[in-house]
């Protein structure tokens, strides 16, 4: 079981994008530049974001992403399934309605409980996934890692990107 | 992110070879038909339990698997680990290093905030595993679905696999 790079790369840039002021946009381009990430493989992300309502693409010469809302409203739940998908990680196939002592349908009209056991550990997860926001994640990385010379860098970066 | 569901076969297989009485064993192929599950296949899953210490392989005529240990001392998240292997679904890549604003070592000594988030949430997942074992998965399965007649049935099967 593996969550694709993808998420990880996902939660970086929607924490850059939760710093951009209000009304302007980061180009894909100068997203993938940010953390060096392939862009054509990153504009799939981008657009599974912009799906799931989480960025907002403008179009034109001025083009960008923007989050469509507030960092403190997105959750790396949110991320995570946009990415992923909804599904859950553990899928029943009803093994034991097969072989010679499968169970007959009238027996299964409660989920396995094993899916049930898988299903409940999975939803322990997606809560802690959930009441963690990217506003939270900004918090974290700016006190743990930015002094001074950083923020400047950071800030002229940005400066350069927004449109 | 998808569990394989190799992790399905083996959780139902090890409830099989949790009622196996003692000094007995069940063979590789009677357990694949038990759900009616592909032999080649499965075999790799059992070697797999086997290497994880969680069945053990009788060989010769009166070969098969049985599991090491009571039932009540497999865990879902055992046979999880077992299967899926130990790693953590979220492999940080540390592209935070990355780009015109990578964060220099100096400042990468704790973990990324993203990679602790997905980490905590995983403990949470794998916590609510190691908290289901195999004796409870055979209790639910029984109390749930096995009437006078089906306990007939699986005991049938059970007296003609056993070894």
């Amino acid at each position: 079981m593996r969550i694709a790079e993808g998420v990880e790369w996902a939660v970086h840039l929607c924490g850059v994008l939760g710093v951009v002021p209000d009304g302007y946009a980061v180009p894909a381009g100068r997203l993938a530049e940010f953390h060096d990430l392939p862009p054509d493989y990153l504009a799939k992300h981008l657009q599974a974001l912009s799906r799931a309502g989480i960025v907002t693409a403008n179009r034109g010469v001025s083009g960008g992403y923007r989050l469509a809302r507030p960092a403190s409203r997105v959750t790396l739940l949110d991320i995570t399934l946009a990415i992923e998908g909804s599904e859950p990680a553990f899928r029943c196939t009803e093994i034991r309605q097969q072989g010679p002592c499968a169970s007959p349908p009238a027996a299964c009209k409660q989920l396995c409980p094993i899916a049930q056991a898988f299903l409940a550990a999975e939803t322990q997860w997606r809560n802690a996934l959930a009441s963690v926001t990217v506003a939270d994640i900004i918090r974290t990385a700016v006190s743990e890692s930015f002094d001074k010379a950083r923020r400047r860098t950071f800030q002229d970066w940005l400066n350069g990107a927004v449109k």
